[in-house]
Order: C-alpha cells, then structure tokens, then sequence
C-alpha cells in the first residue's frame, strides 16, 4: 500500500486566470487533465474555494468508464470529482456567513431552496436537487465554485484527509444514524467503501453486534478489523440462521449496501420480525421482491437513504470524528498527486485501493 | 340493503353441554352448521365467552372459498370466525383480571409470550404467533374459549356492532395511526373493507385531505360519502398528475391496502420525497419493484403493517370510538341470524355487502 | 363586535420616500404614530414588502404598556409588530427565491444561520435569534424589510385575515404538532388568544377529546363553540377527577398556555402517567414545582415550546388552512385601519377583542 | 476493597419449611436476621425462586435508615430486598412460561395488568403498581415468590454478579435510552451507584462525549476510569462554559442523576438549545424552578424515568452486558455472605462500597 502523504508539490497552472482540473471531456472512458482551464468566477451568493485535497467516489468511478447511467446523466465537458477539502480563496458580494480564508468541504447537492424537503430539512431529497461533479463542475481542480449554502466550516481537529471524505462519510453516517443501532444488532450487506465505513461507524454509534456479508473475503477481513462482531461470505447461506440464534430470532437492524437483490433477500430473512432495514445500494433494476415475508407479516421498518442530510448527518459527522471513535485510516488506502489521476483511478477501479484520495494544493 | 337489526331469536342447541357452530367440516368449499358440537372447556388462564355477534372478514371468505391460501393453513374441522362480541360466561380458576358477565371482544393472535416480540408490545408479530378461528376454533360459534390475556374489555358506550368488528377496525386504525396522518395529506389505494374503515379513521385522526383510489366505482363514491376529498378510479392513471399539483409533490402518507402491484406502483408514484408508505394489503406473489425510483431516490420510509398492537391499537380504537367521529354505519350493511350463515356469506362475497355481521346470541 | 372587513381607504404618507408606521416613540406608555419616517433600504438579500394586513399580539400590548419585561427588551425607537401579510414590493440584488408582487408573510425570528440550532430545522431557537418588531423595526408600517430566508409565500386559497395571523397561528399550530394529539384526549389550561386557536388545531389535527380550563368564562364558552368536548373554570379544582374517571386516568396531553402556576399544578395532576405536556405559556417568575409528583413518578415527557418550526410548522399550517377545519372567524373579532391604532389596542387591552386587526394598505 | 468472590458457605435454615432471611422488624433502624422465616407458598400463577445473590439498593438504606420516606411506605414486617439472581425452584399450578431450574431475575414493579399503562408496554408506571422488597416481601432471603409475568430468564453468558444488579442497572439503562446518547455528548450530574452504571451504559451505546459532576471526588475519578471524557467538581460552576465551547453551545443530552435542586440549576444551563434532559434523580422536596429560561425558552425535552421499561429496557440491558462494553467490575465493590448484613449495610452507607452485594446460597 503506497501512500504519499501530504509530499505532494503540486505544478501550476499553464496562466494566469486559468487552473488545472479534470474533466469528462469526450463521450468515452477516462478523463482529461488541463492546466489551462478558466478559473470559475464568484457569484455574489457563492464562495470560490482553492481545493487542497479531494477524494475519488465510486460514482467517479461509473463516470469514468461512462456507463449508462454515467452517459444518460453527465454532461459531456464538466469537471468531475465531489469529495473535497479546500480554503475559501473569495467570497461572492451578497456572502454573509463564511469569509476568505476558512477551511471547508461542501455539501454537493444544491436545489433552489423553496420546496418542501428544503426548508424542512430535507434539502437533500429535494425534487430540483443537481449534484455538483455530476451536474455541473466539480472538485476535481484546483478551484470550485459553490453556493454559500453549501459550504461546511471544519473543525480544526479533524485532518484533511478525513476532511476530504465527508460526503461518503455521510452516506455511511445518515444511513446508520436513520435506522438506529443504539444497543441494537446490526447487519451490513456489501462491505465496498460505504459498508466499510459503516462498520466503524456503527460501531462508534453504539451498536452492541455488528455482522457483515460480502462475496470479497478480503473486505471481510478488514471489516472485522473494523469493529464486525463476525462476517461472512454471502455465497454460503448458512450464516442466516446462526445470525438468527445469536439475536432474537434475527438482527434489530439491516443497513443494506451492495443493492445486490440476492443481499436484499438473504437480509430481510435475517432481520427479525418488527426489525429496521435502511437501503442505500442501488439495484441495477427492479427486483422481484416478496413482500409479504420480507415486510408486511414482519412489521418491519424500510428506510430508502439517499445523500445525506443537511445538516444534522453532517453534525453527526463531526461529533463521531471528534470522538476520537472512528477508523479511517485503513480504508483511506493510497494518496496520490492529480497529475498521476490515471493511477489514482487504476488503483480504485482495481480493487487494489478501497478510498483513493488526491491531492491537488499544499 | 336489508339490515336485521338485533330482531334475532336464535334458537338453541341440540343437547346439553352442546352448542352451535360453524366449522370447515370438509377440504373443500363452504361451512357446516352444527348444533351440537361440545362446548369447549375452560383451562386454568382462560375464560369461555358466549358469543353475541360476529363479523365476516375477507379470511373467512378465502377458508369458505377454500383457496390455495386456505387449503394450506387452515386445519379442516375448527369452528372457522375470529371478529365477535360477546359476555365472558366462566373463567378458569387462575384468571385474576376478568369476572363472569363482562362484555367483551378478543384479540385473535395468540402466543406463548416469552419471545422478544410478545414482551415489547409487539405480541402482534410473535414468531409463534396463531389465531383463532384460523389456527383453531375460532368464534363462529355460541362460545369461544380464548386465554385471559387476549380479552378486551368493553366501554359501554360502544354498541355491540362496532365491538364485534374491532378486529379490522384494528387493521385499519393501526396502519392509519403508525403512518401518521394529523395534518397530512393521505392516499388509500384499494378501499375494500379495511380502506374503507381507514377513510373515516383517518379522518377522524387529522388527515387534512384523503384521497382514494380503487376500480371500484360505487366504493369509490363511498369513500367520497364517509371523507375522502377526492376518490378516483385507479384505471386512469392521470389521477397522479392532479395530486401531486394539489399537494407538496406527492401526498405524505400512502395507505397501500390493494396488494395490487399496479397499485403499489401508483401509489409510490404519487408519494412526495421523504413521505410514507403503510402496506397492508397482500400482493399475490413476489412484486417487481423499482425500489430506487420507489424507495431509495425518494428517502421514503415504508411500514408494514400486519394485524394490530396489542394494545396500543385497542385503546386507539375505543378512543376514536368514544369520539363520535368514526361513520361505521354505511360500511356495515347487512346482518343476519348464524343459522342464514349461507346467505351471509353470498351477501359477502357478491361485493352486495360489505361488512356483514352475524347474530349469535341476543 | 365591529368588524370593519376591508372597508378600509388609508390615506398615504406625506412626502415620497417616506411611510405611515407606529413606532415606540419614548420609554412609556403607548405607542406614536408617523405618516414621515423614511422607508427603509434594501439589503443585497433583503425585500421589502408593503404590508396589507397586520395582527396586534400580545407582546404589542406588553410594548404598549412599557412593563418590566418591555423596558428591559425593546430598543426605544423602533417600528413595532411583527403579525402581518403583503406584497414584496422590491427585492435585493442578490435574491434569487421571491419576486415583486408576491403576497407573503414573514416568520420573525432571525439568526445569522450558521449555528447548530439553525442549520438542522430549529433556527427558531438559535442562540443569536433576533424578532422583527422586537430588537428591530417590524410591519406596523407601510414597509417592511426582512431578510429573503424568513420569507413565506402565501398559498393563493388562504385570506388575508388568516395570512396576517400565521405568527400566532403557529405558536398553536407548533404546540399542538409538537406534543401529537391524535386520536389522544388533550386538556389546553389557558384559552387567551392563542389557547382558542390550540382548541380548533387541536380538534382539526385528530383531537378525540379537549378540555378547557380558564377563569374567564366567556373565553371558555368560546371554546366549546370552536370544538372543546368540555370547559372548566380552573377556580374550582372538581374537575380534575371528572376527566380522570373520563380518560385512562388522565388526559394523554396537557397543551400549558396560562403560564399560572396553579395551573400547572393542576394540568400535571389531571395528565396521565406516561403523559406529554407541552408548555408555551410563560410563568411571571420562578414556580415551586414538585417534580416527583408531576413528571419523575409519572414518566411524563415535557416539551419546551418556543416560537415556531422554520418551516416545518408554517407547512402545518398551510395544510391545516387549506383542509377547510381551522375555525378561526371568531377568534378574529375586530379590524381597524392603522390610523385607528388607539381604539384597536384599547378594543384588544380590554379583552373586548381577542385577536385585532388593523389594515394598512388595500 | 474485599471482595469474596462466591467464596460463601452459607448456613442452613433452622427448620424444615423455613429459610433465613432479613425484615424490617420494627419501626427504626436496622433490619433482623432470622433463620426460621416460613417459606412463603406459591400460588397459581407464581414461581418461587431459591435466591443466590443479591444487591443492596440505595433503597434499602433508607428502609435501614429508617427515614421518613420509609417510615411513610414500607410495611413493618416484611422481608426487605429488590435485586437479585437465582433459580426457579418451583411453579404454580396455571405456570406456563418457566419451569424449574432455570436461572432467573424479576422486575420488581408488580400491578393487576389491566390498566393503561400496564398493556401498552409501560407497567412500571401503572397506577396500582407495587414492588417487592418495599410494599411486600422481597428477595433478602432464602426464597422469593413473583408473579410468573414478572420473570426475566437469564442469558447462560451473563455472570450471576451482574444479573443480580439488574433492577438499577435497568434504571440507567432505561435513562441513557430514553434519551438516546448516539453520537451525541452528554452530561451525567450525579455519578452515584446509578450515575456510574450510566457513565459505562452511554459510552456503550455510542455517546461521543461524556461529562460528569459531583461532589465526590474519588467517584469522578471513577467516572474518568469508566469512560467520562471529563468530570468535573460541581462546586465550581466554571466547568458550565468549558462545556459549552467545547459543545453546540451545550451537550446534547442532560441526565439528572442527583435529585439536587442546584444540580438541576446547573444542568439545564449547560444543556444546548433544543436538548433533552433525562430526570431520574428524586429532589427531597419542590424545585424552584425557571422553567422559562431553562425548558420553554430554550424548547427542550424532559424526560421523567422512573423504574425501567418492561420489557424493552431489560432486553437492551441483556444486549449491552453481551456486547462485553460494560464495565461493571469497578461499581460492584463488595460481595459479603448475607449473614455478615450489618457489615454490608456498614461499608454501603459509609461510601467506602459502592455497588454491595450479599451471597445468600451458592
């Protein structure tokens, strides 16, 4: 495991005016490196932030290999990437909360603000959301541009590179804080950079056992090196009733995170009857889906999770960081300059990295 | 409609220490009528209740019928029938928290109560869980014999017509009432028996506006009578459309009770982010479900609701009762001797009745 | 009762540039009329909105009589009230959610939106909260200005007499939703003004039963007309065992709006164990509290009530208005035009008004 | 600290069909040791249990002690004594959830079952509950009789020296989840027996950060040992602002644990806006209390606790002590054969033990 902590020297860019950044240049795989990209101006509501460290999502990843979703979402030009940590560099003429100079990551949904979701603490499930990264230009540079709103002051106690992963965090977080696992039994299927997370932070949050499922052995192992109580290979069932014997007759909780229909099955069969189950992996398509055994006769709870919110989940975030309880470090795998993106990216598609992060400003 | 209000003069059974009853004599379709089946003995924790009225639910069509469902379940020769009221007649030598002549209705699932389930309050979804009148003799009968654990006391404000159908009133109070309507917008799709019972429920708990949907045209209109603001024929889905602009993009809460997949779909369609979803009603089979337009994308939460609490959902009830704003009367519409038991069910299962209630004894 | 419904003609200010308000002119009694003061400025992220229609609280009449409270809070100067609705007349070069000629209302506590409180759905209660009308000038004006984040947009069904009341409306609306009364019998000690509008949101949001109590008589008599099951003068204590024997020993809610002492004592008696009390009224002093009887033995949960959710309340209660329940016509007993503001604050200060209007522009 | 580790030989009883056991024998200080106590008979529905060991509650030193709240409520003559473990050594004729030989605990809150509270899943506070070791005989004695209903079988991995502190155990357990401490910090006020065992349940179920006071030294040094993050001498109130910056401008959860009136002062103050506070600790009389700058002003949440939840909250103990996160070894101080009770009552009210137990047969 290579990885370059904070050695980075980064070059500059080509002129003055301009930047270096990556982007979604062609209806294709990979990405494209400039450094002569106009820098984005400041509206008055936004704040300009220099980038010092940004991470690489698995949506990164979908983005790069422009699969179908990637080219039915993605406009052809952008620049990608939206998992940061930077300093504001300028502030827009109307900004009121926020002044040059802070340390922040941002929140990467934005919507208009004025429906119902948004101004009831829901921005992120609000119905004219864009992600930016996904939508418009992203982190992936050594400036970006984003609405006041948006913006997350960071606490100085937290490094960079957890910095830098706030917005995966907070997938992890929202979806273990939403279902509850308190003094309660817990079961994450598919251990990939989230479920991983998932594990530390439920543990951090309290839960009395954890187990987890994926069909990647090593990933089983760091999840036990993470705090699971045991986990297992789902392509052996049998794991399902000695789960079942060791709770009451299945798990209080089930955070479900492949989207793997065959997960979605063997977990509701181990959750226990008026049991919890928060969803965040996403299904290719629809699935076949009994929900008479897996639902109604049991009285369960289903939680459909989806970003984060804004901005108790980021709240929570920093609590559980600043508790000193949460293990990162072995999922951050490798650290790697901009320039060397194709590594970077190499590194995380092949399965070698879990967290991939890059470091564009010193 | 021809409603028999209390004018019954039953007679009686055959021989001493016998009773009448209805039971599933035969693995095929249809009930015997008997005179003079023993009475049931009272154990030590149980009391013997003479049996007044009862009511017909959508099961016992499904054990007349004998279908798939029931030629698996239901052991043939148990007196069939699990809604009723009636006054405890004896009780067994333990029981401390009943007395002889008391007015009384009874939950039908029973368990041993040593499980997880039984001991928080959710005794309605015990993994050993069985029912009377399904599992066992039910109340078809001039006596039930159920454990003291399972009695309802009754107000004695409640007439006997409302107390002999506390089962699905139950039903649809505890999904109404776990969903949360006060000042929400509430979609019911499917208003058969239970649906219709949640109209006036949710009514009555706050719902600001209730809509229905079903393909039921005179149900559709009933709805209309007893509250809904706007019921619509679930065949022409431009319905959606019309409640999505009169609401915050989608209503708040969804009562699923159709198990028609056609209808869940619909349903979640017409569902705002970040709302709810109570499913009731039983698909036939596994369901093809799109859970990240459905569930994961909206940030939904969804219940399963099966049975009701015990006793949370009691008290509910007898609350909503006592209020004077349940209209029970419209969705009751016929009632008949126990010996014109064929009539009943034919009233039943042509849609000509809905809810039908059966005299036992006055 | 006089109520002169929009039969007002006001007359204009004297100079351009220059607006009618009330202002609280000196350091005692009563309140200056202007037809001269400059019409303020707008901020980058501000509009301003010509008022219509403006409510006299209760507050108003503590700023009025210049009490202990008054003097020690409200800067000598500044424009008075905070209850209205308008048209946005202007807006702030940087705002982006509103648009000239939209009618409005404003939710009067502002934060600067950066502390915990105020960033997860309570801004209501951030620390560095300030009130329009209070710490700085309000609507009883011809122009008020506030910040584009506290504006609400007025659903075109509701009138302007409610629209002009959601301030109030919402302490209710808050209390009521805050504590849940659905299907669950709620005792509100204390019918002023915003006691009245608990009793019709209270029975609106699924109230099964309310009780009253009060030492004024006709307020209680006006209760029962709004929907109170039954109303108690709290000088005689009987009726504590009456609604014991009428609920499960007591109601399931207790909404405290008296801030009495007695009061409160008696409220706690009469609420069940398990209970919930919310408290918006606010006692004089100090209270001698016996915490064992009230809350500790009886497992009761205390909700502190401030103010009103942003937004989840003014969504409430834009759903409760739009369902057509809220029976607020005689809780709104007089109008008057602003130029009236001695007579409209003597009809309230007598308690010959319960809740006064005065119109300042048609 | 002595600790005798299950190293009793108890004596026998003196006769056949009687046992050894302590009572309040008289109206003052001190409890009798008998040999020749009849054991008690076991009705239908109960279960006697032979008792191993048991702890002795702060309770029983004021049935000791003799005050006034014991003189006012414990019944001269009873055997005293609430929490223990043992085995069923025999069962009532109507038994059908336990059998003979099982090691059990009880809850102590016993009532009739048909209120309210007792079938809604909250019989520790009915109205017609009573408890044994206070209002009857208890379980400082060879043998105890409990209701069938009130058994807790215990897990084979759970040590006989915990399942013998249940009852208090629940009583923090029961504060800490009511409140609910994931990821969120907290303040203990008060770590005696209770506020210790609280100190290890929230760090176990996920509390970022943890803040006691008392003014007992050597026990704050303990609080640190059991995982507080800081403890402070509540003599000084300077640690109030220390709080507040290193919080949202005050912890998130307040647990009450002392009873005392200038506690409570402190406590509300160093607790954020929109907080909760759990109330355990008994004030000795009424509270002054500023309800208005402490609950209504700052729109928090209090939580009367009271008992323990049957029988969620034992279910959550059994979760926490399987987990392995709780530390309880430093709370239980001395063990003592049950002869040696003058000894152990001694070394409890002189503060040297914290968490004494008794061995009453092996």
């Amino acid at each position: 495991m290579t990885t370059t902590d904070n050695a980075v020297s980064p070059t500059q860019a080509a002129y003055p005016g301009t930047m270096r950044c990556l982007t979604k240049h062609h209806a294709g795989v990979g990405l494209a490196y400039s450094d002569s990209h106009a820098i984005p101006s400041v509206g008055p509501r936004d704040v300009r932030i220099r980038v010092k460290k940004v991470g690489i999502c698995g949506t990164d990843r979908h983005i790069w290999e422009w699969d179908q979703w990637a080219s039915n979402r993605i406009p052809v030009g952008i620049i990608t990437g939206h998992e940061f940590v930077g300093h504001i560099e300028s502030v827009g003429s109307a900004v009121t909360k926020y002044t040059v100079g802070q340390r922040v990551s941002a929140e990467g949904h934005m919507s208009a603000g004025v429906d119902y979701n948004s101004r009831t603490g829901n921005a992120h499930i609000a119905s004219d959301t864009t992600i930016f990264g996904i939508d418009r230009d992203g982190c992936f540079a050594d400036y970006i541009v984003v609405p006041e709103e948006n913006v997350w002051p960071l606490h100085a106690d937290i490094p960079d590179k957890y910095a830098a992963i706030l917005d995966p965090l907070g997938n992890a977080v929202h979806t273990v804080m939403s279902a509850g696992v308190s003094a309660k039994t817990v079961l994450i299927s598919g251990v990939g950079i989230i479920g991983l997370m998932a594990v530390t932070v439920a543990k951090a949050a309290g839960a009395s056992r954890i187990y987890c499922t994926d069909i990647n052995p090593p990933r089983l192992e760091l999840a036990k090196k993470l705090g699971a109580t045991d986990a297992f290979d789902a392509r052996d069932g049998s794991w399902i009733e000695k789960i079942r014997e060791e709770t009451y007759e299945g798990v209080d909780v089930l955070l479900e995170m492949s989207g793997a229909p065959a997960a979605m099955d063997q977990g509701f069969r181990a959750l226990r009857n008026g049991g919890t189950a928060a969803l965040l992996g996403l299904p290719a398509k629809t699935v076949h889906f009994d929900f008479n055994a897996h639902i109604i006769f049991k009285g369960c709870t289903v939680l459909g999770i989806n970003g984060r919110k804004m901005w108790d989940t980021w709240y929570q975030m920093e609590q559980l960081l600043l508790s000193g309880k949460l293990e990162l470090d072995e999922i951050i795998t490798h650290e790697f300059p901009i320039e060397d993106f194709e590594t970077a990216f190499a590194t995380m598609i092949s399965g070698e990295g879990i967290k991939v992060l890059m470091d564009v400003n010193s």
